[in-house]
């Protein structure tokens, strides 16, 4: 079991950040990031989740036409902002990261597979996000993820073969705690479980 | 940020559990499992998720139809299992979960908003369940998510009013080391990452 301060760092304590210090975030913590988040479980080890780390001018100005107003400035300022995506054709791979099961592939193969290949990669892509929020915090970076932004946009800008499909977005960084708004509450446990 | 060691509960040496050992779960543990993974972020605080932790004879029985043939005994003989879900009228909670935005509601009422319900209920109930299954870990229990089963039968069991839909299902408890599966690969940074 994780201590009281380690739970604080990844849940408890834990605040979306809409501004950060200037302090870079450099590659090799993008890379270490991926080789923790990696780790989470995916369906058949489908691990249909892409990412695309913006750091540059270049890649911010191509995402800002995608931005809803109140996620533009706080997004060109982040160090770096993550595209979490998904891969449709994530069922490709799934000979190497699935042997146990030959036929694997197989289960999404086909024009009639595509509604259950879509809702395995926002399934599992999303899972992955959630992967990559809490790896970045347990690596000690902060997080803003949105999903105020114009997915066909940026699908078109940096996805334009219309393999990969844009999940949400995910600014990290050094937080400035005086850009975080107070906390909304949660559902109660009684509201959003039950115990049968 | 975290040290090595709950690194490796997280996310270096968690695995998928397939067998569990008899060591119960209590109902205590499963609140205090919500009253962390509640913290995770999700749209506009929207939290769609809704769990039921299944640990009766009554409970497992009505599971036991809707599973594949392999994940049938692991699961009848899981301390616990848990459907993670989602409430396809998430919304309904924003003007008190969200009052920041007061047309947050508005921006998923009527028939017209039913695919970007559908995709925001996904998107963040799966979201929810990797902050469940992190949780979990932190917590000290082993989880064995799957995704195995017919949606539709569980839906049909647990669900019937509609309005809650089943996302997969995570066996919990403490997990047995023999029943283990050898670790399956993952992409390499270079084949999910671009930097940008």
């Amino acid at each position: 079991m994780l201590n009281d301060q380690a739970l604080d760092i990844l849940f408890r304590s834990a605040r979306t950040q809409n501004g950060f210090i200037d302090k870079p975030v450099s590659d090799a913590q993008l890379r270490a990031l991926y080789e923790l988040m990696k780790w989470g479980p995916t369906t058949m080890n489908s691990q249909p989740g892409r990412l695309v780390f913006l750091r540059s001018k270049a890649g911010k100005e191509k995402l800002a036409p995608a931005l809803s107003p109140g996620n533009l400035d706080k997004t060109m300022k982040a160090p770096v902002t993550a595209i979490i995506a998904y891969d449709l054709r994530f069922y490709e791979n799934l000979p190497r990261t699935f042997p146990n099961n030959p036929n694997a592939k197989s289960a999404f193969e086909g024009e009639a597979k595509a509604a259950h290949v879509q809702t395995t990669a926002l399934r599992n892509g999303s899972l992955q996000g959630a992967y990559l929020i809490l790896a970045a915090r347990a690596l000690g970076l902060d997080c803003g993820p949105m999903s105020g932004f114009d997915n066909a946009k940026v699908d078109a800008a940096f996805f334009p073969d219309g393999r990969i499909k844009s999940n949400f977005l995910c600014n990290l960084g050094y937080g400035d705690p005086s850009k975080v708004f107070p906390r909304n509450p949660r559902l109660a446990f009684d509201e959003a479980c039950t115990l049968a």
